[in-house]
């Protein structure tokens, strides 16, 4: 994390203590700009910082919102003074009835459906925003099923900037809807997902005034993440939780909130000590966790089949380094089928009422079998990553959440109905 | 608020600092209990309290939640200690663009969609609870068509309580899913919600354990609206606004607002000065609108019909009381047509990027009208409440919010459709 002294510094930019990109395979450094893959060998190029001196103090005077690490991100140190989503700071509740169910002695729930856009994507996409803005963009953009193309187009229309968001011409009328609403330039294109992302680099390359969050400016997007490890700790009380659940996608944020762990450590705001990371992915589209499985360090990209379409990346760009994450950290990487993941989410909702999109059915489903697979410790304390929505997802719950009964308006009724249950 | 030595203390009970049930009409006292209505003359009773020291300093200290005013609600000291939604501290957002549109020079959004389910019901719904255990309740009901439901099933499923949620059975089944989902006993009862509101009330009466969250519970219940005006009051830096328009329902959050801040001066936490609030209603709904243009102090009772249903109470029990407020701050209630409803929620959702539902419509579109109208001073500083989440009301907007253009997936396709525009 410490730069060479020669490391060409970028003098005209303020991007805070952010120093250089760097190359995640071969180390190379190249000064901060709209790059994401490394010049001599097409690795993925992350940020490098010199750090300043930050104090607990510090951090907990600063607002609640992901800002109160501006610090630590890639962003300006006047990052508050535009408009933005204010995202981050969402609650971590001591979930004791789920931890009941699931047979575990100490267990919390970081909810991120308290976000702006109700997903932690907002603190990516303001991340992003932040750093196009003195990376000298103007047009927020993203390709997107769902959460991101909320957040994009809600941050754009904060910000006041212009935002382009490409979408499959087959999604869903209330995702279109909920990222329409925000009145950017919305395109539905003839194609499939992957169809749209080649669309995306395309278009990044061709308009120097686009960013694309995912794409140009992905490394310093990639950082926003960093912050729900940062959160964790400050909320547990300055200390890092024995084990994690992650879901994972493109696996850039299982690998970013390891990140946030070891940054705490090294600059002592909380106690270095051991914890494990684990992944959660469905069945429908596992490739990490079959990887992990079969002990490859390569990932082999499968066509995505689950409804969890808010994790369906067959190919994740940052499979490798999850299982680097999980290893070194001594955690595991689990899937579930969709019947386990609706039974994830009602399971959440009936015991902590926090109600999750199908991600985070993932995440409590693949906690509950590696608890049972004895991979996750039942005494030690572990945190579950809730980050989007059951409001997003409702289809896949619509089918078993009834109503209880059906009565006429007597309160005879009510009392024939509830005793016949 | 102050009680005379002869009031009867509720000794056996931890209430925090409330003392009594007071009569809003006759002022007579009454011991706290699950009341809703005085004795002597069946007005609505309200809590009393004997407040103790707070400073500014205090609260800052306390959780980001409604609890940092734990002091000033009528809820147990160990209110913390029970698992709960831990709602409120939502975004206040300084909204200039906004501003800029309506043309007025301050303009503020208070964010209530971050809320555990995403409205401000969480806030009532939280200190209806912490009441209703102290006061002996097991079961946490209501009956409702929307956020109040949701809020309650969550509250109760993260409390351990089982609840009993009345919705007509009519109702869409994405409103039936969110309710559902959190397992709690839901009855769909045959009727309209005026029979449903009937049956909670007789239920109430045959069901000892039940605490009807807007019934038998409603005074405590109804003060957790007052916590919206004490974080407006806070996040401004402890000062009150010179302006704030609320949506009207029944009209206790718009009295329970001005109560708020009259609390913070007479607690010396901000400065006395004037402000004025505004009410907010849909044509198809807006009783107290039109008592406050015809100059009645009474309710003239409507059939609603309006997609702000939200806000659809055609007998709103506070609608006197916020009168009283409006035209004793020199205020004013307005009303606007559904088509204002959805342009409204389209004008927030593009300049601040945040999607709200309905009522947030209802808000904004009568905030324009009476800026435009000269009510509401361009010149003075403004708060807009915005407190339930577009996601909830997909379908107000799905109409207008629609792809700028479908295109193949070319970038070529894109620079024409971009151009065509």
């Amino acid at each position: 994390m410490t730069l060479t002294a020669d490391t060409p510094a970028s003098t005209t930019l303020d991007l805070g203590s952010a120093r250089a990109l760097s190359c995640r395979e071969c180390g190379h450094q190249t000064p901060l700009a709209a790059e994401f893959a490394c010049p001599q060998c097409f690795g993925p190029l992350e940020i490098a910082y010199d750090f300043p001196q930050v104090t607990r103090e510090s951090i907990e005077s600063g607002p609640k919102s992901i800002w109160r690490y501006k610090d630590l991100l890639p962003v300006p140190a006047d990052v508050q003074s535009f408009p933005n989503t204010e995202p981050g700071f969402t609650r971590l509740i001591q979930a004791d009835r789920l931890a009941a169910e699931l047979g575990v002695r100490k267990l919390w729930v970081k909810d991120d459906t308290g976000n702006p856009t109700h997903s932690f994507k907002d603190r990516v996409v303001a991340v992003a925003l932040a750093a196009a803005r003195e990376l000298g963009f103007s047009v927020l953009c993203c390709p997107s099923t769902g959460n991101l193309a909320n957040a994009v187009a809600a941050a754009a229309a904060r910000a006041g900037w212009d935002s382009v968001v490409l979408i499959p011409s087959s999604l869903e009328q209330a995702k279109i809807t909920t990222t329409a609403v925000y009145g950017g330039t919305l395109l539905a294109v003839d194609g499939n997902y992957d169809d749209v992302n080649r669309l995306a680099t395309e278009l990044a390359a061709e308009h120097e005034e686009w960013a694309f969050v995912n794409v140009n400016v992905r490394p310093y997007y990639a950082e926003g993440s960093k912050t729900l490890g940062y959160e964790v700790a400050e909320q547990l009380g300055w200390r890092l939780p024995d084990q994690i659940v992650v879901p994972v996608a493109s696996g850039s944020q299982l690998t970013k909130v390891d990140k946030g762990f070891g940054e705490f450590v090294k600059l002592g705001l909380v106690d270095e000590k051991p914890y494990k990371i684990f992944g959660a992915q469905a069945t429908g589209c596992s490739p990490v966790a079959s990887a992990f499985e079969e002990g490859h360090d390569f990932i082999q990209p499968v066509r995505p089949d689950t409804i969890a379409r808010s994790l369906a990346i067959g190919n994740p760009a940052d499979g490798p380094y999850v299982l680097d994450s999980v290893r070194r950290t001594g955690g595991a990487v689990g899937h579930v089928t969709d019947e386990e993941v609706v039974e994830g989410i009602r399971l959440l909702a009936r015991t902590e009422g926090v109600f999750a999109e199908t991600a985070g059915g993932v995440t409590v489903a693949t906690a509950k079998k590696l608890i049972e697979a004895g991979k996750i410790d039942p005494d030690a304390e572990t945190v579950l990553l809730i980050t989007g929505d059951g409001l997003k997802t409702l289809d896949a719950v619509s089918a078993h959440a009834r109503p209880t009964a059906t009565v006429p308006s007597t309160s005879k009724a009510v009392r024939e109905a509830l005793e016949g249950r």
